[in-house]
Order: C-alpha cells, then sequence, then structure tokens
C-alpha cells in the first residue's frame, strides 16, 4: 500500500478529512460491525441496529456505498430485494472498528466514573462560586 | 481488563453508545492526534487542527474532560493560562486513533476513485433513466 506524503488529515481542505469524517463515525462503526458478520438486507441491518432511524440507516449506507466501503445489489423479486455487504476496502475497516467497539464497552465504567466526578466538581463549583478564588 | 457482557453498543439504551459517539468523531480523532505529541496549550491545539472552530474545540475538549480522557490545568499566570493534555485513559486510545487517520490518508485514492465511478453512474441514470428498466 502507497502512502502519498501529501494527504494529510490535518489539513482541512485535504479530501482524506472527508474519510475521517465517513469511518469516525458511531453509525459507520455499528453497520461495519455487522457487516462484517456477512450479507445482510436493509431490514435486517435497521434491527440489528437498535435506535438507527430509516433515515439514518439510508444515508450512511448510500455514503459508504459512494466511497467504495459497502457494495448493494438489488434482486429483482417482488417485492424487490435489496443487499448490503463490505467490499474488500469495507473488509480492510473491520478489525479497526471492532477495535472502537471494544474499547467502548470495555473503558466504560472509568468513563462512567469520570463522569459522575466531574459533574460533582461542577455542582460544586455552582453551588459556592466564592470557593473557587 | 474486565469487559462487563451487559454492555453493548449495539444497544441503543446502553452508555457504550454515548461512548462510542465520543470517541467515533472526527474531532476527537485529530484532537487525540495532536495532544498524543504532548500537553498543548488551546490556541496551539486550534492552530494544529486547521479548520476547526472555536466552538468545536471548546466544546469537544469540554467532553473529553468530563469523559476523563483529556486533562485541563489552569495556571494563574496573567493572563491565565489553559493546558490540555492526555490522561492514562487517554493514551490507551492513541494507538487505536492513529490507526483511523492512517487508513484515511492510505485509502484515499481508493475511496476517491470509488465515488468518482458511483457519480458517474448516478449521472448516467439521471441522463437516461429508460436503460435502468
Amino acid at each position: 500500500m502507497e502512502t502519498n506524503l501529501q494527504w494529510n488529515v490535518y489539513n482541512g481542505h485535504c479530501p482524506t478529512r472527508m474519510v475521517l469524517d465517513r469511518i469516525a463515525d458511531k453509525w459507520t462503526v455499528l453497520i461495519i460491525g455487522r457487516l462484517a458478520d456477512g450479507t445482510k438486507r436493509f431490514s435486517e441491518l435497521r434491527k440489528a441496529i437498535d435506535g438507527i432511524s430509516q433515515k439514518m440507516l439510508t444515508g450512511t449506507l448510500r455514503g459508504l456505498e459512494r466511497d467504495g466501503i459497502v457494495s448493494r445489489r438489488l434482486y429483482a423479486s417482488v417485492p424487490p430485494r435489496v443487499e448490503y455487504s463490505l467490499t474488500e476496502l469495507g473488509q480492510s475497516l473491520v478489525s479497526m472498528v471492532s477495535s472502537v467497539r471494544t474499547w467502548a464497552e470495555t473503558h466504560i465504567e472509568q468513563v462512567l466514573e469520570a463522569r459522575a466526578t466531574y459533574d460533582a466538581g461542577q455542582a460544586r463549583s455552582a453551588a459556592s462560586p466564592a470557593t473557587g478564588r
């Protein structure tokens, strides 16, 4: 794999920033995780990703298809059937997005603890602003 | 590290979904990448991440601080100086977010090629809808 040194996600005008926006996305992570198990119909994906709206799933799948990460196949059955699967490019994201999901699941206690501490500090400052001097 | 089997990012009501939303985020990825090099002031971060607005940087840093990923230190100088650094929890994200950035930079050509093909297909369908029958 060739790395072009001109590409730089820290440059706001670099096209890699758009790609970062596509992959560093909660719904992308969840969709790729489900498609990693194999081809799915739209309705199967929707059911497998609790809380995703039809509009969000449609839009995210279209973006992933456009970027060559997901392929969409239409079967001329009655009613027509549409199936989604990962392309080879999409497969190259599987282990990475799996680490992202796993990080969230394994560090959640630490995050919740940090939030409780932070929120308690904010509440204390609000209750007695003078102590902050 | 203990994994609690009740945590599941695919459950929309699970707190891990919020954590996923925090880390699977373009700005989080870019901020963590810069803080991986060491402590930074707000203005240094803003300069190092092209295209981030003051509001977005403030909001993202506050969220990362609340979640225990970034620590904020205020120095009572004149004018007051605020410095940000990664906590131990934040350090545990460094290699993962670095892979995300690297993926974007190394696969950009494939993504751009896929987009061009997709857009050409859309343009063809729009120009001659009858061929799609």
